[in-house]
């Protein structure tokens, strides 16, 4: 057992904490979440100096993101009707910018991931995503603002936190690149080149696998990312290349050093026959979706967004062996705890 | 029908949004999220200032407060196991004490609260709380907190959005003793007395009613704490008076003008015997509650703390005839929205 009272494994993770008094006194976790803290703290500070507005977004709604690979949703019974806990605050997100140009919202999420994933060291059941829209935007801006608010962020942590990076002994050297702003970008064809020639079977027709992303993560000294993923690997949210159909407007942000996704985003789709055709697409049944099509129909604004993964970044920043260690309260897939 | 889509009632609230587009799009909507943008803004200015730090709350686990008078908790399934959906986030706020001295967080609650408060004009089945927790504080200094808050946060609002309160016609000089700092204090004894002067019917051993705390607020222009609330009105987690048996060590904070209750809180119960005893007396199962008892057992500090209802602080300060217009996607009991 380690001094936080967990059992140590032979991977990069670590077992899910047993004893959640040993988890909360454990000087790891108070690091790691004065740095959530710090984290969160410069990034409303940024997108408000912005104009963005901070909504407060729902939890529970009679439809949420269809979009989360491999996850269930979670059912909840409101007054005779079937809704779900959102899995993510898209749909809200695309509606929000009828009241403001740009919003923000930290955004709960529940997804029942599979059981194996609670060894995976970077799955949670219940996790938060700084989810921000912009009104007018492209995928390209989406991106940029990703890109200024990661190192505005990260800046203002290092600076203001040396003890906590110095308790956890994460060498803040480690963000040199990303401070300096220039991070990689990619498409996606290109990563499924660069991981073929590594040896890794990704196909190119679908969302990079975990293992890939670990391996494109691992050979990187800053953050990487990967545009133009294939229709069918995503939502019916994303917008399709009018020039190169088959690819879709969006990107995903990979931290590097191993860890992997931190952010996803999209130019939207917000004309309402290309979402009901998307929605057929992707096997979604567009009755249940009604609210969000009546709105679509009355009309929504273009938009580009993203949603950055709270306790990733956290995890990224602080150097944590696994997610779990970002989360005050953490939920692994199949393990009851608080 | 009326600007943003609603129907106007005879009454002081009026019916929920049938027309999420036109709530959203409305100048009353924009200029209440703006509002309450602000206020959360500044009570986070605040109270990292004086060296609280903000955590993410869970919104499901294994138990939830079972204090919410009259409503009913959402049942989910999480891995087999019945998880419940947060109605009040107080016994982690308890446990995150073991991190941190002085905690916060906006909590996202959902109470299936019964379906003829869809008419209160106070009531949404899903609604957030400034959450505050202090590890040491007694209640007074509670009170005192929630004083020192709730000035700086209007004060700023005012200063900050002079166009908002224009657009909504709410006069700033509503705010005059308030902005002094001089709150009124009564005690539940008293608040009971005055209210049978008045004609109202309130026991002396319960919770203020409704239309009590209304026509206690209605009487007054300032906001007003009431204190020592009688035991069996509140939950196991309120500490009972060691020199008044019967009483408890909590308060609740009304709005002038008629707005009603804002805020709830006490210093805490932090005794293992005493907890269990509590909890047993209001007809909860100690056995429900596993890992708050071991916390509890192994010790977690002495405490004060609160909520503030941030839709309830919202509608009080940009003077809206209802809670739901806090919101920018209202539920209300019984009512299918987004």
């Amino acid at each position: 057992m380690t001094e936080d009272g967990l059992t140590a494994t032979t991977g990069p993770g670590r077992t899910p904490p047993t004893d959640p008094g040993r988890h909360l006194t454990s000087p790891t976790t108070r690091s790691a979440l004065r740095i959530q803290h710090q984290l969160l703290s410069s990034a409303r500070e940024y997108l408000r100096g912005h104009g963005f507005t901070e909504l407060l977004p729902p939890i529970i709604g009679p439809v949420t993101d269809p979009g989360a690979r491999g996850s269930k949703q979670v059912d909840i019974d409101f007054y005779g009707h079937r809704y779900k806990l959102m899995t993510s605050a898209i749909l809200y997100k695309q509606a929000s910018l009828l009241a403001f140009d740009k919003i923000f919202c930290i955004a709960p999420n529940v997804r029942l991931e599979p059981l194996e994933t609670a060894g995976t060291s970077r799955h949670l059941a219940e996790f938060h995503q700084l989810d921000v829209e912009v009104a007018g935007a492209d995928r390209d801006e989406a991106v940029q603002l990703v890109e200024d608010l990661v190192v505005h962020t990260v800046a203002a942590t290092v600076r203001e936190l040396p003890k906590d990076f110095a308790e956890l002994g994460r060498d803040v050297g480690a963000f040199t690149e990303l401070l300096k702003g220039s991070f990689g970008r990619m498409r996606h064809s290109e990563a499924v080149a660069e991981l073929r020639g590594a040896g890794h079977p990704q196909s190119p027709d679908a969302e990079l696998d975990w293992a890939g992303e670990a391996l494109l993560s691992s050979r990187r000294d800053r953050p990487l990312f990967v545009t133009d993923y294939p229709k069918g690997s995503r939502g019916f949210y994303d917008r399709e290349c009018p020039e190169q159909p088959g690819l879709l407007r969006n990107f995903d942000l990979l931290a590097p050093e191993g860890y992997g996704e931190l952010c996803s985003g999209s130019q939207r789709t917000n004309d309402y026959a290309d979402i009901v055709t998307r929605m057929r697409e992707t096997g979604e049944n567009p009755q249940k979706y009604r609210w969000y099509l009546d709105l679509v129909r009355e009309g929504v604004p273009a938009s580009a967004g993203f949603g950055i993964g709270v306790e990733r970044l956290t995890r990224y920043v602080a150097g944590l062996d696994a997610v779990w260690q970002a989360s005050a309260f953490p939920k692994l897939a199949g393990v009851v705890s608080p």
